[in-house]
């Protein structure tokens, strides 16, 4: 059975000596934010992961699910104690307002959580996951009614919430939406279509499920500004919150699917369900694009988390797996064969995934950071910057999180061999399961669309200039100081070839948007090259300090340094290759002759 | 159901247009070789493919195997007529000689038929490929008795074989296996020891099985020295090759794997077998080499058959799925949505395919070709010219095809958004069987290392200077034209990275073998897209000619023409980063303390 240990020690490194997490103090939820409190909250949060979350990872990949006859359908053997666990530790409301039955905690430290549980079990964090997600529109969308009705049973994990977009004919592109909404004469609406690929739509875990569905009002306008987000709880609630009569939705069948088979993945059929309009008509787009936006975060950290318990596996194996001598002559005389991690070629394959980790985790933590700034920091200032910045990133994280995790799961997958191609070592399901993450919630190249149509050009492109301003005025001092230099002069060329590929953009998308959408992929990748070389040279600034001030660090802090100049020596050069790429255009990829492909 | 057409018009350019399969009309087994019949043989083949292999493919994956508790395995529904019919045609023994049941046509004709049943049913594949292999194996270096008494019965299909390597302590360091050989008196040996992941090892598609299987003589010498090869029939089989009785070898039990599901990966039980020494006593290595050089080409070309079956869906579906509008206004404007193909980022993701896929058949049908002239030609300079360069190849095809059919299979996959991850629409199957042909055969990094430690220094560099020179007479008149320039000067510019690297290597890996294990991976892809690039060159120039002799063609050469701009453009500039990569070295990676992994 894989092994997983929730890198709590590297996250408390990253939140406090990379991310000043403790100068956030005056926000709301952070007073209490001492090092030790958060130690303690993720020290717990990882145990969870490990000691009930994670033995159940195989069995639910093994067992899947099953709908019944009924249309009921059950979760694998353990998820239901799980789940009440889980809910217990209050770890579904961690980040929501206690007056909402929530924590009142840092989203930064349910982020952190959210790594870990996913890393532990994938196909299960993702049920607490979208109950997060729903309740974080209906909190920021939903009437005060609806917010007292619905949420604390949702953060205290009694209730499970989902999202339901995607149609038979409808996935990225939600202007084709046909689920309709007939208004009721009580204002409530009568909801009638089929939704597919609905994550956790029916499951045996909770004692209601509040569906966020998108539908289009009788009359509405087409396309995608006729658009309304209703909630369609699957047990009616009364004024009083007791559960009430079944409501017209229900599970059709459940897909058969590549991974994560121990989430329930739905058709839903909506006949005459009564459903409750959220915030206004036909602006449900905006409402579940908190939740989009959230839970494109959440996928991000899905990437990043099989890629770092798929590495503590091959990590280990490596260590273990006696095969072949060094190429400089037997390091272990005395056995039958050296360890394979003796071998470069191991050595590459653990350090790209490395270095991806641990930059990824200091970007996803700074992301939700900026998510916490925005929405309660008293400084409009603070709050734009954060807010730009987390726009900019989310479709970067999204994109490059995923396909690096997946792509290192691969490689982790890769370092067992033979044996990593059989079920029982549990490292094809990490593959399996990494692999969804670069589909739902926006395919990746819709994430790259997203950033390079929408977040670039927006307002004048604030948010990339400001990243431009940002990183350089990172970069320049340390790049004048011997110490930092080898970790911050590269990233400074990185930042370069960013900033002509903007250019180029700026020059040739305008007129031509085909080249756009020829450059998009590339970009998004060349931005998170530069991103995570960013972040590597903060962590080697810090690691640095750490080492000079605690000796006794410093074989963990010379591991970061290696680990940052790894980075800068094999994986930050792909910058020059993207802008390559980008500046290639459009014009053959266009000129190709649809026939012809 | 996935579609699946066999590239037949593709094999045929290639053969006839690029390669000049006409010009060897010389070696035995080509003299009837026109090209009206290999279109006749290619056809019926690629038929046979189409109808009746692909459409077992989704059945075989979802039924898998069984073994039952007499230790026999049943394949899938089909397999077994689908074997009988493969046989029938003459398909497993299409290159061997007539004297021994074959066909005697030449192996390139073979190697475009394993590609055809490859993408067809990659699991089914395997069976008749393994009989090849060891066939193969057995005319290199078995008795003219043996030859006799096994080849014609496994040219005909009605015998299979395996090959029987691997042991649970023992994958890539055979030095390391343990089972036994002891001598009988009437000459043969008992056989004992476990074997793993033995492919097709126990089934019941063929009346008999012959297991070639690596033994230690009783008292042979420690390490690979010490390894003899020998025959082990599942069924003794007696002079007149009637079959006797069940030997000492039977099926424990079939793996649990990730995908491959239709081919029985088999733990073989050998107790006491009889086993029939074949060549040299302690040379079995080398007479396996045979088998697995076969086979490694074999498997390169699984990675080619699962990118052009991939490819073939995904560009189905993106000419068929309607959503969203092209970002230069809509394409489809009676229709509710555009086909998706009207994105340049889709078209990038097909072409990224299309450009590695037709310039790999090139690579696949060349290397068979240059086998074919090694073993048949009667020039003793031409056969050690192909010999080296399918020295040379052989790991760099294995390896960068496998890499980079997986990682098409990826793409395609992602064409189809959440539809991709379903089963039923067998596009993550694909994903799922490519991911084994990086892993078997030789891990990719075995593939790498083989290349720079054994291919690249064997003879004082040979092979690979002959390749520089061969690469760049190719080249240098195709530079000097306009016409062909486009495809030639990129071409030239990344053979100079190339041969950079291996200036590098020569300065740098001599000292300091670690430095080589760094670089291999890289070094491998660099000369994969430097041979891939030159033949795009190859096939840009002969679609120049067939569009100027054959205007009819225009269309289809001008979307070659395209595509070898796209590979130009976009995947050849990788060359540049691999080189950036390989001259990092080794230091940061082997200056990272172990227990810091």
């Amino acid at each position: 059975m894989p092994i997983y240990k929730a890198p709590v020690e590297d996250t408390l490194f990253l939140l406090y000596d990379v991310l000043n997490f403790q100068r956030f103090g005056n926000l709301s939820g952070f007073a209490d934010g001492t090092p030790e409190l958060t130690a303690q909250i993720l020290s717990e949060g990882g145990k969870l992961c490990e000691e009930v979350l994670a033995p159940l990872n195989q069995t639910g990949d093994a067992k899947g699910c099953a709908r019944h006859e009924d249309g009921s359908v059950s979760t694998p053997p353990g998820f239901n104690a799980a789940h009440a666990a889980f809910a217990a530790g209050g770890w579904i409301g961690l980040a929501a307002p206690e007056e909402y039955g929530g924590q009142g905690l840092p989203y930064t430290l349910a982020m952190a959580m959210n790594e870990f549980a996913s890393s532990a079990n994938m196909a299960f964090a993702m049920y607490p996951g979208l109950t997060q997600g729903a309740l974080a529109a209906l909190l920021r969308h939903g009437s005060e009614e609806q917010k007292k009705l619905y949420a604390p049973n949702m953060a205290e994990g009694r209730w499970s919430g989902t999202m339901n977009l995607t149609e038979p004919q409808c996935g990225t592109d939600l202007g084709l939406l046909t689920t309709k909404a007939r208004p009721r004469e009580d204002g409530s609406y009568s909801i009638t279509g089929q939704k597919i690929f609905i994550s956790a739509g029916e499951h045996d875990l909770t004692e209601n499920i509040i569906h966020l569905v998108l539908a289009r009002i009788e009359g509405a306008p087409a396309g995608v500004k006729g658009i309304s987000l209703f909630i369609v709880p699957k047990f009616l609630v009364g004024g009083d919150g007791a559960l009430g009569a079944r409501n017209g939705v229900s599970c059709g069948s459940i897909e058969e699917k590549m991974g994560i088979h121990g989430n329930a993945t739905c058709v839903m059929n909506y006949d005459g369900a009564q459903g409750f309009l959220v915030g206004e008509a036909n602006r449900g787009l905006n409402a579940m694009f908190v939740m989009m936006n959230e839970a494109r975060l959440g996928v991000a950290v899905q990437g990043l988390a099989l890629s770092e318990v798929a590495y503590q596996n091959a990590a280990l194996y490596a260590k273990e797996r006696l095969q072949g001598r060094a190429l400089t002559g037997p390091k272990n005389p005395d056995g039958p064969a050296d360890p394979i991690i003796v071998h470069p070629d191991v050595r590459r394959m653990l350090l790209e995934i490395k270095a991806f980790n641990e930059a990824a985790r200091g970007l996803a933590l700074a992301a939700a950071l900026d998510s916490d700034i925005a929405h309660r920091s008293e400084d409009a200032s603070a709050r734009q910057t954060a807010e730009d910045r987390l726009g900019l990133l989310t479709p970067v994280l999204k994109g490059v999180f995923t396909d690096m995790g997946f792509e290192n799961a691969v490689k982790a997958q890769q370092i067992f061999g033979g044996s990593g191609y059989i079920r029982e070592t549990g490292m094809e399901q990490f593959v399996r399961d990494a692999r969804i993450a670069m589909i739902y919630e926006g395919a990746n190249g819709i994430q790259a669309l997203d950033l390079v149509g929408r977040k670039l050009p927006r307002d004048g492109g604030r948010a990339i200039m400001a990243f431009f301003k940002e990183t350089a005025e990172l970069l320049a001092p340390l790049a004048a100081d011997e110490a930092t230099k080898p970790y911050a002069a590269p990233v400074q060329s990185a930042l370069d070839d960013l900033q002509k590929a903007t250019m180029w953009l700026m020059q040739n998308a305008m007129t031509k948007p085909d080249n756009a959408g020829a450059a998009s992929y590339d970009y998004m990748h060349l931005l998170g090259r530069v991103a995570l070389g960013a972040m590597w040279t903060r962590i080697a600034q810090a690691a640095l300090e750490t080492k000079a001030r605690e000796p006794e660090q410093s074989a963990r802090m010379d591991a970061k340094l290696l680990t940052a100049r790894f980075y800068m020596e094999r994986m930050l050069p792909e910058t020059r290759l993207r802008l390559a790429r980008i500046t290639s255009g459009a014009d053959t990829m266009m000129s190709f002759a649809e026939e012809m492909f």
